[in-house]
């Protein structure tokens, strides 16, 4: 018999600013990648780490292969999105996180954000690498289990 | 026996703006939603059209429904980046455009917008709506014939 | 005799977000001028008041006439800026909004935005306008006396 | 009697795009502080120049120290902004940078941006250095001569 504990959701909101609405009067549907991107790096400094840092004397980063988002309604200035974010898969190099956008009851948007675990060399090229245990750890609370 | 044209492929270029790049030196990823956009204005502009016009006294507009970029390489400060556009889906009310990046013979990303065609009432409120013959007839052009 | 109250301070702080760098490896300078426009909102907000809002049956809205910012160190990414807003001139239909931002006892930056106050005819256009009697008493407390 | 060249100006021109625009329809402020580093950008490279470059073996960039800009008329999505290059100030360590926005006869923007001569160091500080006489010979064609 396996128990699994249920999944975490990191919870965060961001307030539609001016400058992320365009001439349609809503927020650009590119706002929302950058949403989304903040969310995930506040999620990581939430449990001690940083998109940028030193592990085991390396520097590793998180340089993206993909991005996506679904879009279902508008948000406009000054409405408060609230976000939650989750990890959808967490491979031996990869993680995809996933974010839901809502106001309220109203679903807003959905995406995705896959990021590849690299080593930084001394000339700043960039290798895959293993995701560290220690990342490992802190992030696999907020996987959600596959149904 | 059916002749089809071959399908046009658009082609615009964007050199990558010190305030496209970021921390790790290279276009952020969300730029490249930006050029997406860009480079879809730009081939309506070619053809005469524009995401927001009158058509047969009606305002139409295109809001995204869905967006999504794929990363195989980095684009640094002043790279010039080669963009194909074409349209891998003209459906009766939406459309999605589908966008190749490249550097010279390097692949950098890849992309699609989707959008769908609506009209706008007096009170800003949007409906989607059969895309007008004349949008139809100038962007069939775009479309790659799926294999 | 004239009895002054002292002027009133409205602090913020923003963190510097990844999509703010870049490849300086600190924030682009005009990720300040939307720092200081998001503060301006916020301290608006925060009596109660919104950059566009109806008064009296009238649409008031208040685009810049002028902005400018002074950089004395760097930001860098996940550091947490401290915003501290007046407003250095209260004019019959403008006012100059002043920000400082500062880490710990670092000085960063320093900057001024000048809105114009107007009133939105039907048709969009903007006709400039004495600023409502509401306005200046909520944003008066925030003037800072010359010396 | 001396004799001086007449000032070059340098001329480029930029649309405004749709992420570039606002809720209020138009280019938002803060797109114009990008559009001018682009055009000095682009004026560099015009001269066999780039913003970072090596000079007699050591990295040079240049931080910007100051920047504003005045706002005469608005400019809408779509529009193409031309911009007038010039240099205003061209001191031992420092550059002053001043550009000129119109759309056809009409103003529409006018700023400045300051930034200095610096020597990147090998940790990635910065110290500011004499403007290298490539740079001067170069630049000083653009210097508009004070009235």
């Amino acid at each position: 018999m396996t128990l699994t504990a249920p999944s975490q959701t990191f919870r965060t909101a961001r307030r539609v600013e001016f400058s992320d609405t365009d001439a349609a009067g809503i927020a650009h549907f590119t706002a929302f990648f950058r949403y989304m991107e903040q969310a995930e790096h506040e999620l990581l400094r939430s449990v001690g780490l940083s998109v940028f840092m030193q592990v085991v004397g390396q520097e590793i980063t998180w340089p993206r292969v993909s991005s996506k988002c679904d879009f279902r309604s508008m948000a406009k200035f000054e409405e408060v999105l609230e976000i939650a974010v989750n990890i959808s898969r967490l491979g031996e190099k990869s993680i995809t996180w996933s974010f839901r956008f809502t106001i309220g009851p109203r679903e807003v948007a959905s995406g995705e954000i896959t990021a590849v675990c690299c080593r930084v060399a001394p000339d700043s090229s960039l290798t895959s690498t293993p995701i560290p245990p220690l990342f490992l750890a802190k992030l696999r609370p907020f996987l959600t289990p596959v149904p």
